[in-house]
């Protein structure tokens, strides 16, 4: 039986012209995050099921590749359940094994620890057209820093990075959860529907003002609540610095200090940062997963609809491993849309040294190959990218499609010896 | 209830010092196989379950990773076997994979295909020191290349990459599944006992002749064959050139092409090597998988007992997928025991940068907070790596740390200014 040519549904084979592109950004992220002082770490692409299944993870819970018990440990008889059959899974972040990597070896690390991770994940989504089922993320975590130069130097660093591989004219969007719920408290919606009202309010970029006050009326908020909300959004449009009229209007509902830290983030970033970006406050900003716990942000490409990474803080997540929290906030770069939108954008990743192919006869063997070999030693040693190749019939074809792939200079070496 | 805090078991967290050294030496290997004209390219770490369990993988077979269907597929109440419950398996190799790929991709690729994978591979071994069930290999391979310039070229980039990485005094042994097969038909073995014949020889370096002998005669071959068999190996030992001697002996049971071919391979090499390692023909090497057809080869390094990697020419695999054979040779570096012997022996990275901190006092904020931020973007634009901190309460303690991450410079600031 002929076996199966494809890769399995919903994965993808990585051809080498995206190849180089991916190793390419891996390269630069690698450098640039370094200046930066954040250090490559790395866990298990597994993680136990319990880690995984923890209300950590929002809706990727439901989407977990599940890894089959082995030998004795699995009973396919007696079994019922998932549970009963499986004990590992394939992570769907960085985030949860970064957490448990930090509990486990924080002893051994600096402090605070600034991480740098890239790695795969895995969700078994349906598969749809440029969504993978493994990806690829690329996450930046400071843990243990409780002030908000997190924040500015994960911003800093995040920005200096897609500035180095040439996007500009991008917004970072920043809002912090305890002003979503101060709005909300100030609305006088009761604290267990904020989560609701957060996935209805996240909606804002698609439905408008308008989408939003039918949906929220229609859910049933009362409806004084749900128009002193609203009047909050509308009153900001029209204002002219956003967060100064959202600082007044909360006085009471949110605490000073939190208040001053986050205009210092906005002022501190806005005032070092390069030009080919801008930071702005967004208190429609609502960001999916439950764990964070203060500064929340994104980032908007006009070369790609929907978010292109973000991040937040969530000091409470190491207290679920070691029972003791541990300040921390990260920020993810949307990995797999960047390497999207280079390669819609025709990226070439710039050569790095010349390369020359040595086309060798067929019938050059014994001393005459080995000093065709020889040379090709001594050219890579030099810093050549040297391919040696036998000579095919068509050589001509040859030469074309090593031209495709980036060889500029060729040298043909025949029985009778070098002929150009 | 709190989390596991420990990797699943018999996988390993990497803290930074190792992976430092581990991106270090895959940028060396990156590097130096493209020197060779060797592409990346990557497959998901999933394949189809079937296309596992092909009978390619030997052993590996019985230690893969399976994985659990999802959704309206799983039915555990009707499974009776572990085939009913899953669908996708752990890649064991990173061979199995890239022969899929090759399969699926060929009419996109160059030819010959120069493929470089690093990528991470999973065996369900039972756990042990040193032994991890999830680990990265590193492979070369060539495809679409019948001659032995595959082999050369194999040996050269693998011992050159190894070059760059410190390595010395080490060993290439070499053989040909051929010529295995061909001593053991000129001692007049039957075909159908050679695999058997041949995991015995395989003990030859920890038993020696003594012991190969008393295991042939125990498991009931022939005795004649057995002493005729032995009796090569005895010669060649006592022979100035072994080659010369099993090349003479094998006349009539080797094809004259194969044993040029051979030749010229060794030759080669040896003129155009560096003087850091010895290539040696080793007629007691078998390699066990079992998809050989050709040359193969080891990395036989004196730090370590073992082998540092190997690999050969197997050219029968592609077919499986196709049904059309393509010439095929790969070369496999042991990428964890390279990092082994690596961290034993103290290995540091070279610092790519000057490594200064930044330690900024809890009190600075607004402005000053600028200009010590604005201050390390400008740092790290001109290529120094910069920490920027807060500055803890024991700052002595504080440095101590930074100094041993290899920080070489502190800068301090303080609310009246910076102080040195």
């Amino acid at each position: 039986m002929a076996l199966n040519k494809k890769p399995v549904n919903g994965m993808k084979d990585i051809l080498p012209e995206e190849m180089q592109i991916r190793d390419y950004v891996i390269s630069v992220i690698k450098e640039t995050y370094g200046k930066f002082g954040f250090t490559p770490m790395e866990t298990p692409c597994m993680e136990n099921i319990a880690n995984l299944c923890s209300k950590q993870g929002g809706e990727n819970e439901k989407l977990i590749f599940k890894v089959l018990k082995r030998g004795e440990k699995l009973n396919l008889e007696t079994a019922t359940t998932e549970d009963d059959v499986v004990d590992f899974g394939m992570r769907y972040d960085l985030t949860v094994p970064l957490v448990r990597y930090y509990s486990n070896h924080s002893n051994e690390l600096p402090s605070p620890f600034k991480a740098l991770q890239i790695g795969n994940v895995w969700r078994a989504d349906r598969p749809q057209k440029g969504r993978y089922r493994q990806f690829m993320q690329c996450d930046i975590d400071i843990l243990g820093e409780a002030s908000n130069l997190a924040e500015i130097e994960l911003i800093l660093a995040t920005t200096t990075t897609l500035g180095k591989l040439g996007f500009k004219n991008f917004e970072i969007r920043i809002n912090d959860r305890r002003i979503l719920k101060a709005m909300a408290a100030y609305s006088g919606f009761a604290e267990e529907d904020f989560d609701n009202i957060f996935i209805i309010l996240d909606k804002m970029d698609k439905i408008g003002l308008e989408g939003v006050e039918a949906e929220l009326v229609e859910s049933g908020y009362n409806k004084d609540s749900v128009e002193k909300y609203l009047g909050l959004f509308k009153g900001m449009n029209e204002s002219e610095d956003t967060l100064a009229f959202i600082e007044e209007k909360m006085t009471g509902f949110i605490e000073e200090d939190v208040k001053a830290s986050f205009r210092e983030i906005i002022e501190s970033v806005k005032a070092t940062k390069g030009d080919h970006f801008e930071l702005v406050f967004d208190p429609t900003l609502v960001r999916g997963m439950s764990y964070y716990t203060g500064t929340i942000f994104e980032i908007a490409m006009p070369e790609f609809g929907g978010s292109c990474g973000g991040g937040g803080r969530y000091d409470k997540m190491v207290g679920r491993f070691t029972g003791k929290d541990v300040p921390a906030c990260g920020f993810s770069i949307g990995f797999e849309r960047i390497i999207l939108i280079l390669m819609e954008n025709g990226f070439k990743v710039p050569n790095q040294s010349r390369k020359v192919a040595y086309l060798i006869e067929k019938g050059v063997a014994g001393e005459a190959l080995c000093n065709v070999i020889s040379e090709a030693q001594k050219a890579r040693q030099d810093g050549t990218q040297v391919l040696v190749a036998r000579m095919n019939k068509n050589k001509k074809f040859q030469k074309e499609q090593l031209t495709a792939e980036g060889y500029e200079e060729f040298r043909e070496f025949y029985k009778e010896g070098l002929k150009n």
